[in-house]
């Protein structure tokens, strides 16, 4: 679950008019729902056809196209190839962040094998850890590096962003050593909070939150049925 | 991020007045948060400094406790002790789910380690995977089966939720077997979108659509300091 801090969403948005992140992770689902419906041959499809598909309801499907001034009308249908080539141009406009990915335990090497596979806007070019024996000098094409070296690597491989998957006690003293080396990025794996400068945007994915929430709603689902 | 179906949760917030999925994650956090002082030995807390540690303004935090009716004042501080109790109390009442995990690749052994680490509210009891190669008896302590064997495994272990961690392609016709015997809870972390019953409770948790939105955000953040 992503928490964008709420300060700087706000500035943001006031700023360029941009969506807020929920927006963005629903016209990422739509672009993905898009691209499958386009490669099996689909041309045209209704607003409720899509919103199905994404789970969302149809009015919050048109209500998030219309933030980004789509093309086509809720009555007559959206061409499909139209409607992804203006989601693509809305998110996709500033090209791929060059990232670095600091941690590579079981969980780094997870999002290092996702991000390659995800459609490119976000781009791994370096790969940092602690252990000598995760040390390699290249895993699935990535190059790898001690964290002793972030600076280096900030500077070298002009890094933008960084993804921290080191344990919850390391995550704050890895986030200083890139936001000192000029990262402005951060997203933030571990279940550690992390303390950042207000120019500093992070995000974090807190997985065990994640389990637990659902853990949750699915114990309240049970009684439910009696 | 978790997209709790929007039906679903409306009409169980109509008849048992829970909160929302993102006030059950703040609460997750505050939870972990007021656990760690707890240990450090910390008395008392003022709602405006747990909200600077959970990177929530103080008007949001005293909402969300105000949801489950929390001992304190937000003038005079909370006892952190109590606090922790009363978050537990709504957020542990029912104890620990009896989850099924499906899919012992990178990602199923990741979220292996987390939901045993995670504090309890999620027991993944049992994991099951298609790839003979991966079928151990235990990994981590858990029992592990082939997917042909979910009916049984479901019925033995007296399953009431589910984990998926299959490729994208696998996903629907694995929930498939668990609806089939009977589970009424599935966390989808594969990027196919789930068809179930509108009785089954179904949350997605996209790895790839975190990681994209945080790279949209990451890029508009680069501009704003110019």
């Amino acid at each position: 679950m992503l928490y964008v801090t709420e300060n700087y969403a706000r500035g943001m948005a006031q700023k360029k008019r941009i969506a807020s992140p929920r927006v963005v992770a629903r016209l990422i689902l739509y672009r993905r729902l898009l691209r499958e419906m386009s490669s099996r041959g689909i041309g045209c499809i209704f607003s409720h056809q899509l919103a199905k598909r994404a789970n969302v309801t149809p009015d919050q499907l048109r209500r998030d196209l219309m933030n980004i001034g789509s093309p086509g009308s809720p009555s007559r249908g959206y061409r499909v190839k139209d409607l992804e080539a203006r989601i693509e141009d809305y998110l996709a406009a500033a090209g791929p962040q060059r990232t670095a990915l600091a941690g590579l335990g079981d969980l780094g090497r997870v999002l290092l094998k996702h991000a390659s596979s995800c459609g490119g806007s976000l781009r791994i070019v370096a790969a940092l850890d602690e252990e000598p024996n995760f040390m390699e000098s290249h895993l699935d094409g990535c190059p790898c590096f001690h964290l002793d070296e972030t600076a280096q690597v900030v500077e070298r491989f002009d890094i933008e962003a960084a993804i921290i998957a080191v344990p919850g006690v390391l995550a704050q003293s890895v986030a200083n050593r890139f936001i000192e080396a000029g990262v402005q990025s951060l997203l933030n794996f571990s279940d550690s909070r992390l303390r950042v400068p207000p120019d500093v945007f992070v995000d974090h994915m807190d997985i065990d939150i994640s389990l637990e929430t659902f853990a949750f709603f699915a114990r309240q689902h049970a009684p439910l049925k009696s």
